[in-house]
């Protein structure tokens, strides 16, 4: 390849980054659930995920995401509903740690959902260090979930009922 | 400036282009509104319309491009109701020739919403020659219009009542 075209191949490269940086800032959602799950030693655990939805008919951004980044998976928003709105989503740490976070630290968002991702990356890092296996830890990364996904306004506090396998949904007020 | 400092700023200005043209791909409109209006000669109008929505915390975005092509405005989605998304929107013909139409075609979608933008592009050139101002012209135009937004699925055609001043929505089945 000659020099040229290798300048050409990397400029392209950086545009499909900032392309998949601006969809994501659109659609794209750095989210920390926080479930009640009594098999976690302190009766709650924190389960960040990357997803970017759409619609199935304009699946290929999604698909492009997916390969760029070389991880996480593709599945149906609600599955058995009528809502057939396409899911790209991350969730395992490695792949947050290794893949996500950087092209996201390289690629920085141009609106306040950038400071979402900080509190998401954050949190990561520190459950990596596992700092969410102690009390003290889990309350201050608990604190920083809930101050991400629209300033808590819309956040909800998950419980999982071990006996009916439901997922319920609570305010932070109900739930703390 | 020096030719590095140059050519940082172009690479620069083409990933701000690719991350709008990405957050478009997500969040833009290439829409073209197939209106009754009985003071028109043919008693019906074509409304070509470029509009990115975005929630009001987060139209940074929206002022981008807003500045970034040059025309164009925000506005609520609907004034008076707890509706509060901001939209920003181009409806002016020149600026939708001039700014609207060159930058996307420069940043083509990776989405199929690139077809929607070819078909609109072509309707707002064929309108600048004049063509929607005769029956045939204007009803060829008529369908590539009804065929844009989600292949017609959802599309409803919208007739202003000159009585009342509202907005009627008919699906093609009443409407033609």
């Amino acid at each position: 390849m000659s020099s040229d075209n290798l300048s050409g191949a990397v400029n392209q490269q950086e545009r499909l980054d900032a392309y998949i940086a601006g969809f994501v800032d659109g659609e794209g959602s750095f989210h920390v659930a926080v479930q009640r799950n009594p098999t976690c030693k302190l009766g709650w655990q924190l389960l960040p995920e990357f997803h970017v939805s759409q619609h199935p008919d304009r699946r290929q951004v999604l698909d492009l995401i997916q390969v760029r980044l070389g991880c996480g998976r593709l599945q149906e928003n609600h599955r058995g509903s009528k809502d057939t709105t396409l899911v790209f989503v991350v969730r395992k740490r490695i792949d947050l740690l290794e893949r996500v976070i950087p092209f996201f630290e390289a690629q920085p968002l141009v609106s306040s959902k950038q400071e979402d991702f900080i509190r998401f990356a954050h949190i990561v890092r520190r459950m990596d260090d596992g700092q969410h296996l102690f009390a003290d830890g889990f309350d201050e990364l608990r604190r920083v979930a809930l101050s991400t996904n629209g300033g808590g306004r819309y956040r909800r506090v998950h419980r999982i009922d071990p006996e009916s396998s439901e997922t319920i949904r609570r305010t932070p007020a109900q739930g703390w």
